[in-house]
């Protein structure tokens, strides 16, 4: 990946349950870490331009005048507040004065910016929501995670090739392997979607691994997983579920009486690191792909440290040219 | 639960990887648990003979000449193999001469077995594979995960009439909450399947508590969880891997240098016993519900104690008409 090439990144800074304060910070590590990064942040002008004065230059601020609440039905608002920090986001963009756009606000909403303002790449008929999650391997992209419940067998094609393209440019993985989620391994398996599907990608998706189970979802033994939205949705959030129960489980049991109790503080820093390994927010939030610009939409509960990861992977995005590596997929298949 | 009335559960001797010694100590072991409890077993003579002479009478032989191996086409075999264990074991059910079945082989084989020989109960359109699942709360019963992958809302409906007479006679719920999982909380969230289910379990289904997305599922906050077979069994299948893996990396995360080390000794107990409570094998097999008697399928993996829940939750069925429980929900509706 090219890292020192000059990026720019739009931030929305009222988006997500603790902006902007944590946004701000968010920001801030990030042109920390990233010397050939610039950041432009819309939203109020009493929020964007104190932050962008004291920047040395690399923070540029566009205040806008409305905001899209979480509450607010996604199109709708879209539609109607023109001059949000959202839609304008996705507008500099568009117009090429960005490279990409980070938003932890309202995920319909920036699925309904990103479709509106910056349109589809030529070809994609859905725009799908990925997800980077950490398995027992290397991490793994995981596609649709909830952008279309219904979904037919040429439209998991093309999730196919926009997560390969996704782990090659931005988890840096050279000839991604990439898999469909069913539930058996041979390709007569599975509901009738899946059965097309994979008669579709086997035809003519390089490094198709073939079908995978539920089984083998964090076992890393495919780089990128292709499901409709509606069963990559329910994964992704059963996983969240399950490994928050699981590990206060562990937590409980290991601090049942005084004698565990003083071993589980001696192991405490170990399952931090662990627990931070397996957050979601260390992968720095979903893409939304076949979108004609970068977008990345961070969890709403995001803090300075997601926020930064989520610049992170949209700079990485911008300079690796993501959408004209889906464009080029998607054109030629 | 009526526990101590007579009730017969005809056994499968050569089902699963560790069969025959496995399930034989699992039959002993269930026998010594339940003194009301008597065993049919289905088998090569030379196995369920010598068994059976040393039970005391409460362990009956019905020797037969055929195995279904786990790699047959399930169908075809129970069509050629008729003195088979697991097609024997289904006809003493539905002659009446015993009042449930459980076998650790091949699931297709037991299944297509159940709803060949069987039957079907009057008006149920699909038989559908449950689980019962270890929560943060009490557990809960997932259906489908896995007979059918392909789903209607009819079916969708019928399952939660059947997974909650099965909460009802196996697990002791008195008025189980249903749920149906889904990608958002609204009834007008999700795929076209999901709304149309809704819709359709709203109206008929007694304490329904609407959907719950991937994140509930452990949470406890339900009794039943309806989805389609596809979902459900990608669902299960992700549980059982991400457990395996979550508690793998604590192993080693904790076990990382000689003081965590020692530290961890201290903490096994109490971790093993956490393993235990999730471990799917507690809850002791997968009822195959809508089949006109009681079919309890055990992991191919069993071992002793997971063969003897399993004959457990068996007997607990047929002494609380598990099959006349559903035929009655169904029939209402």
């Amino acid at each position: 990946m090219p890292e020192g090439r000059p990026v720019s990144v739009v931030v929305d800074a009222v988006g997500g349950d603790h902006a902007p304060s944590e946004v701000l910070r968010g920001v801030s590590m990030a042109l920390a870490n990233d010397p050939a990064l610039t950041v432009v942040l819309t939203g109020p002008a009493d929020v964007v331009e104190p932050f962008t004065s004291g920047s040395s230059g690399r923070a540029q601020a566009v205040p806008t005048t409305q905001v899209i609440e979480m509450a607010e039905h996604p199109a709708t608002a879209v539609r109607a507040k023109k001059d949000s920090s959202i839609v304008v986001g996705a507008r500099l963009v568009k117009e090429g004065r960005a490279d990409a756009f980070f938003s932890a606000g309202s995920t319909g909403a920036s699925m309904a910016a990103a479709t509106l303002v910056m349109g589809r790449i030529r070809g994609v008929q859905r725009p799908a929501i990925a997800t980077v999650m950490p398995t027992a391997g290397p991490p793994c992209v995981l596609l649709d995670v909830g952008a279309n419940a219904d979904c037919r067998p040429e439209h998991l094609l093309q999730f196919a090739f926009m997560g390969a393209a996704y782990a090659s440019v931005v988890l840096g993985v050279i000839g991604p392997r990439v898999a469909l989620l069913n539930i058996g391994e041979e390709p007569t398996k599975g509901s009738v979607l899946a059965q097309e599907s994979y008669a579709l990608i086997a035809e003519s998706v390089p490094n198709f691994i073939g079908n995978v189970e539920g089984k083998d979802v964090l076992s890393g033994c495919s780089d990128v997983i292709v499901t409709d939205g509606f069963t990559g949705n329910v994964a992704l959030k059963l996983l969240e579920g399950s490994s928050r129960i699981l590990l206060s489980q562990v937590r409980d049991s290991i601090t049942s009486n005084p004698m565990n109790k003083a071993a589980a503080a001696v192991l405490r820093p170990a399952l931090r690191r662990l627990r931070e390994r397996l957050d979601p927010d260390t992968y720095g939030g979903a893409p939304l792909l076949g979108v004609n610009g970068v977008c990345i939409i961070g969890h709403g509960s995001s803090k300075a440290r997601a926020v930064s990861n989520g610049i992170r992977v949209a700079a990485q995005a911008g300079r690796g040219a993501l959408t004209e590596q889906i464009a080029a997929a998607i054109g030629d298949n």
